[in-house]
């Protein structure tokens, strides 16, 4: 397969065009961004950490039944992904109160959330990703109120099989985002990526922060943090 | 029926206890804020016109069958209601996109939502009234999912009952906000008020504002445009 041009270039992935119109690669790069982009740095091996981290992850997910844009590692920073149309609304569960959640609603950091909270945000960096919710998705386009269900269900059944997942590594899935896509037979696919970048992981016995509230944060040991919880769920980087 | 002890100043009415223990007397003052309460003005008869207005309403949605907290009038500025624990989230329905949404997700006053969209919001001035969901009510206790259904369903019903009433006298019901509490038998109630304060009224034709936006952008003849409101659909102030 031949990569050819980039087609977006986000924050810290960028998206290839390849000889197959069905496939694309993505490029997970070093870099590191924070608060809408207003801080972005250079995190040696970071690409390569999210890459194998991202595959290794999805292959769980696609054993568990869930369909994702993974096809196949292409190198050290690259894989290959189907081409998905993709929804502009990132989806999230909590767990556990942490970040946004905690300055928005006054909650404090570490409170357990039963049930899980499910909440949906805007990709709009120029707005913030703002809170939005099914029905505004609907009358504005964004989603219809099917794709909305159906995303809902799976990132609730990617939290079963991840929050089992970590705690076998002695790690409590705090809360994670996820984006989804239709495919080319208007299935709703879980695409873009999951790592230590869109989720929270704190060690299950000290709750030390081992994600990307460390560069938030400024607690240095980012990419560390990132090999330690793949190591801890059985993956060598 | 004697008035007691205040129980409660909000930004516009006072709750008084009574004699009964299940009545409470709404007293709605002239007081007018905006942005959270960082602007506050007396407006000459508001107190009187929302009063009188919230009543007029409030006997219209009952006859629809939708159950409310108004029991009378009591005077020109005050009304007795019956007691309820209120629900401390907003819910807010737009047929027209207006105000916050437009700031929040871009999208152009006066855009048409079809269907008419439903957001919920926290109560809670020092947090801003931040927007929430029905699983963020649910985990953090605000409300139980039965009693965000009822009151999503009584909101929509509000809408049917009201867009009918305001197009008989040329008016866009563009959006408003409900509060509901429990009544002493459990049941979902409508409570708080129905007014200009807390809804957005245009003239059909020229899309003139005829409600608090007036206030909120010193447009000037903010009780005017109230009473006038109240004209077309029948109520003489």
């Amino acid at each position: 397969m031949e990569k050819r041009a980039e087609l977006y270039r986000g924050k810290a992935k960028s998206v290839y065009a390849t000889d197959d119109e069905n496939r694309f690669v993505l490029h997970f790069r070093n870099d590191t961004s924070a608060f809408d982009g207003e801080r972005v740095e250079q995190l040696e091996r970071k690409g390569e950490v999210n890459n194998k981290f991202n595959h290794f992850i999805m292959q769980k997910l696609e054993q568990a039944g869930i369909p994702t844009q993974m096809d196949q590692l292409l190198s050290d920073t690259e894989c290959v992904v189907k081409k998905l149309d993709m929804i502009p609304v990132e989806c999230v569960v909590r767990n556990i109160a942490a970040g946004s959640l905690c300055r928005r609603l006054g909650v404090e950091e570490g409170t357990a959330l039963t049930p899980p909270t499910f909440e949906l945000f805007l990709k709009n960096d120029a707005l913030h990703d703002p809170m939005v919710n099914e029905s505004l998705c609907e009358s504005l386009g964004f989603a219809s109120q099917a794709q909305l269900a159906t995303m809902k269900s799976l990132t609730y059944q990617v939290n079963d099989v991840l929050k089992a997942l970590f705690a076998e590594g002695d790690l409590l899935l705090v809360d994670y985002k996820l984006e989804f896509g239709v495919d080319v037979n208007g299935n709703i696919v879980l695409g873009d990526e999951f790592s230590p970048d869109g989720c929270r992981l704190w060690d299950a016995n000290t709750r030390e922060k081992l994600d990307k509230d460390r560069f938030r944060q400024g607690l240095g040991g980012v990419v560390e943090a990132y090999i330690e919880v793949a190591k801890r769920i059985g993956l060598a980087l």
